[in-house]
């Protein structure tokens, strides 16, 4: 990973406008860090549709698999919306995630100090919060077979899919959240509903077993996931860091990140396993979405974008300093008053996607 | 329905006490209203697992079947945490539901204007709240084959559970959650996941179908699963019914459920379709769990059990206005000043769960 390949996927709606602040960012560590990235760019999604015909394009996922980290933007829009399942821009993202082999995508749900009224909860539920959720990403019901919708005729269909989890698929991310843990507040709370389904009962039970094996050292809970929905807006600082599948990952950390009030400042990263030299796939990408509603009228907050290229730095590149120069010139920013329209309060200063981007390079 | 046939299932932990609070409001109804009901009372739960083996025992189940409608208190406890998955206290609950044909789950999340202050979010952002949440109950996840645990040999096993819905399955709840809408905001919010699982595209497809054919009259929105869970911390008041499958379902209303504050004011109803006679089943129940920890000490809220019984006069015995005196009591001695532990504020008074009861029957 010497020559530090980062493949830049911007994908449609604000993905191209906020991916602009990171490559002011990058050329900024070139010129002030010596250090260098070998970028390119591609398409994916919608995007990637229109100019391919499919929203991930076979050439792309090449270059994807010989980058050392992919950076991503976001992708979908209403262009898009009527596109058979199949074909949608989402499948161009589920297919990195597959072919990389990304099993454990890390969700961060944090609050930051100078936002803490741009959540609708009470400040006092919220300060401080600091979750990181670790969802599993390449199994369960977005991938298990059988599945699919089928005619049984006199007008009824049927529609099909299969969560399925196997003792190696449960560990392997499990032993993620974990070492996390250890790194943190050392609590892992295990989220599935083992009280309704037997995928739930072998989640647990494994989670449990490496647990003892390996791992007796850091605390652990199991919750159901119900209970985790409620726990979340009851009293969310009660989580260090919560490991669950597929489906519950995307509900719980969507739900967790929304706590914070402040979606346009949330990144993520998705790891795979290190191969033989050491080296692991991983896909960085703000938790927001495409946004085309205000797509192209500057007015996209690029800070999640830039905080998923300091997790990229951080994970992929051993560039932590770095990474923790880019967070901290983000805080700055932040208490200096500038805000995007999103997260805008009143007595602060509100600037478009350039100007923060500008602010953030000049704190750097 | 003339004998007015009641079958009352108190269950485990709280559930005992809860409702002997009903009991005495059964008993105001009855000298005061020359209102009578049929009741009898079994077991379900951890406390069938003690007496007779299994979580419901099939005479149990023949008294449901008979009834008129079911009144449950809570079922589970530590007690009964280790037992086998399909030996434990909630399978008593789900084979109520399946073999009843349960397949509309009712759980308003509401707001009561004395309690603002209960909730994790700030006041303007739950002020008024009344969604209601229609949940599918005898299919999806919760029951679709094949499901199962299979060793796989070298320590490796494997989980199955299957996501399943038919048409008539999804056309039968949406109608429901149509209906409702009609009599109330007349807007309904569709939630699944149709850009990842093709389950949740004949979801979509098919709710979407019924519309057009029955209900145009009624406002529509499709919302992914995941966006409705931020959705709900967001600005949960811009949702009227919210329908949705199972398994999304008892997260997103345990989720809803919690943005009030006060999980121990909420009830829930289960319906099944009209028999020849026009009679449903029916199965009233708290959305509260059995709180083991609190069970015994008088410190419970008797008015989601209540409520969920006012619930059963509305939808069961056509009682409304039975079931509005109650729930104007309730808000009666709410605004008064009582309340229970789990919705104390400070220059509030703090009952016990008998001296609720006391006061809400003196109100009626
Ligand atoms: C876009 C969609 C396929 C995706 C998912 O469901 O995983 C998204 O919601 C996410 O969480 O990254
Ligand atoms: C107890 C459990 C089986 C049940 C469910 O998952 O349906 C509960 O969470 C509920 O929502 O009623």
């Amino acid at each position: 990973a010497s020559n530090r390949s980062l493949l830049v996927l911007p994908g449609d709606g604000i993905g191209p406008e906020v991916m602009r602040e990171v490559y002011r960012v990058v050329e900024w560590m070139d010129h002030r860090r010596h250090v260098s990235f070998a970028l390119q760019e591609d398409l994916v999604g919608g995007s990637a549709i229109d100019a391919h015909g499919v929203p991930l394009a076979d050439a792309t996922m090449e270059k994807a698999q010989a980058a050392d980290a992919v950076l991503l933007g976001a992708v979908g829009g209403p262009k898009w919306d009527n596109l058979d399942f199949s074909v949608k821009p989402e499948r161009g993202l589920l297919r990195l995630r597959k072919e990389l082999g990304l099993f454990a995508n890390l969700r961060p749900a944090i609050c930051f100090s100078a936002l803490v009224e741009a959540s609708s909860l009470k400040p006092e539920i919220v300060e401080g919060l600091d979750i990181m959720i670790v969802r599993e990403l390449t199994g369960g019901v977005y991938f298990g077979e059988p599945r699919g919708i089928e005619d049984l005729g006199n007008g009824e269909r049927r529609g099909v899919n299969t969560q399925v989890y196997t003792t190696s698929e449960i560990h392997r991310v499990a032993r993620v959240a974990f070492e996390l843990a250890r790194k943190r507040g050392n609590r892992v709370t295990s989220c599935e509903k083992a009280n309704v389904m037997e995928s739930g009962v072998l989640w647990r039970e494994e989670v449990q077993k490496l647990h003892d094996a390996e791992y007796a050292d850091v605390g652990l809970e199991h919750m159901y996931a119900d209970n985790a929905a409620m726990q979340l807006v009851r009293a969310p600082k009660q989580f260090d860091v919560i490991v669950t599948d597929n489906l519950f990952g995307d509900i719980l950390s969507d739900e967790a990140a929304m706590l914070t009030g402040s979606l346009g400042m949330l990144p993520s990263a998705s790891l795979g396993d290190a191969d033989a030299t050491g080296r692991r796939h991983a896909l960085y990408e703000p938790v927001h979405g495409s946004a085309p509603d205000i797509a192209g009228k500057e007015l996209a907050n690029p800070i999640a974008t830039l905080l998923s290229f300091a997790m990229a730095l951080r994970y992929s590149f051993d560039l932590a300093d770095d990474a923790t120069m880019i967070e901290t010139a983000v805080q700055q920013v932040l208490a200096g008053g500038l805000r995007t329209a999103d997260i805008m309060s009143t007595g602060k200063a509100k600037v478009s996607t350039s100007t923060m981007g500008d602010a953030i390079v000049r704190e750097l």
